[in-house]
């Protein structure tokens, strides 16, 4: 962080990181159609978001579009995932193999982002040595190899699938053996050293952003009446 | 709400709104905890936010702290239930019963957030009429009986756990028999008709911030090194 500059990732705000994601997302099913080029004004459309919202956006990672051809599919894309992290793969490691861990093993969405589950862990004895359905190469491990495991395999991200009652405790032992970002499913805020970082997924979460559209529609649509 | 005033919910920003379901959650603890009031200030520490932040936020729905002694917890609860529409139970049907429809099934944060799921669908012979683990109450019916289901029981709201290869085909098929909003788990972008919302959930996204914010650390290290 020697020279600061008005591109420095660091200043970049969540908001445009979170929709980097987005726009990476609608990239590649670009590329995928076999376009070359796309304009701030597509890339807003599909997503729901103004042009200058876009422009504003990807100008803080520098100047990519050109006036009048837009910007480059293939190389927005590789400069997104050089921003993300995600330019080169990642190996991951899930805790807890409940419902949710089974199903996140066998999750296709990952593997296609460079992201990788390389290995599995439980504290249930009935679990270890296991594999699950679609993810029959990871056998599932002893929490007392954690340490091991991840200094071996060099594991710096980890997925936190474990009844929200134990959340906090795995995720201090996850950081004590060297896992530095954490991906909890579990429906509460961790409290980590610093150094560690990590980001939580509630899924009721998203259901309540719906709600909060559709009550807002029967609102609106309240007032319509009420009007008419 | 039937007079129109600046503090019409249809103009909070979607980030604001994101962040009600953040202040809900920290509320709902703190309400555990035995504290009847908050400052901005405490709402903020806990969410990594100013506290001018939080007062900007909350204040899109009038006024609710007083100087000097923070905002009533129970009151500020059930207000921002009432804007997200959680303030009343909603039932919810799940589509595709494969490891992550199974997984959603039994998961617990729903319910704790109003949230029941009533009714599970597939296409798959082998899975309708049964149930699955941790969801027994739960009978696994066919497609077919979507329309039918949807009427009966009044359901405006399904989560859509199929692969991404029917995903469109299948949201169409909700949409029409009267789902208004699809929280879907596939990695993609849904196209549906006016008046059904869709909210997508990649989890992959969620990844991506995470590397964004080791890799950005990993940045930052580098230069530091390079400028010692």
């Amino acid at each position: 962080m020697s020279q600061p500059s008005k591109q420095r990732t660091g200043s970049i705000p969540g908001p445009t990181v979170r929709r980097l994601s987005l726009y990476l997302r609608e990239l590649e099913n670009i590329l995928e159609s076999g376009a070359r080029t796309v304009s701030s004004r597509q890339l807003g459309q599909v997503l729901g978001l103004t042009d200058a919202q876009v422009r504003k956006d990807l100008a803080y990672f520098g100047q990519f579009g050109q006036a009048g051809v837009g910007y480059e599919v293939v190389a927005l894309i590789r400069e997104v995932r050089r921003i993300l992290g995600t330019d080169h793969p990642w190996n991951v490691c899930l805790v807890g193999v409940g419902n949710l861990g089974r199903a996140l093993l066998s999750y296709r969405g990952f593997a296609r982002k460079q992201f990788q589950i390389v290995a599995a862990f439980d504290n249930d004895p009935k679990l270890i040595g296991r594999t699950v359905a679609g993810a029959d190469h990871i056998i599932i491990r002893s929490m007392d190899e954690l340490d091991d495991a991840v200094r071996r395999m060099e594991l710096r991200v980890g997925l936190l699938c474990v009844p929200a009652s134990v959340a906090q405790a795995v995720a201090e032992q996850m950081v004590a053996a060297g896992i530095e970002g954490i991906l909890s499913f579990a429906a509460m805020s961790l409290a980590l050293p610093a150094g560690a970082e990590s980001i939580g997924v509630d899924l009721a979460v998203h259901l309540e952003q719906l709600t909060y559209r559709l009550s807002n529609r029967d609102r609106d649509g309240r007032r319509g009446e009420a009007a008419s």
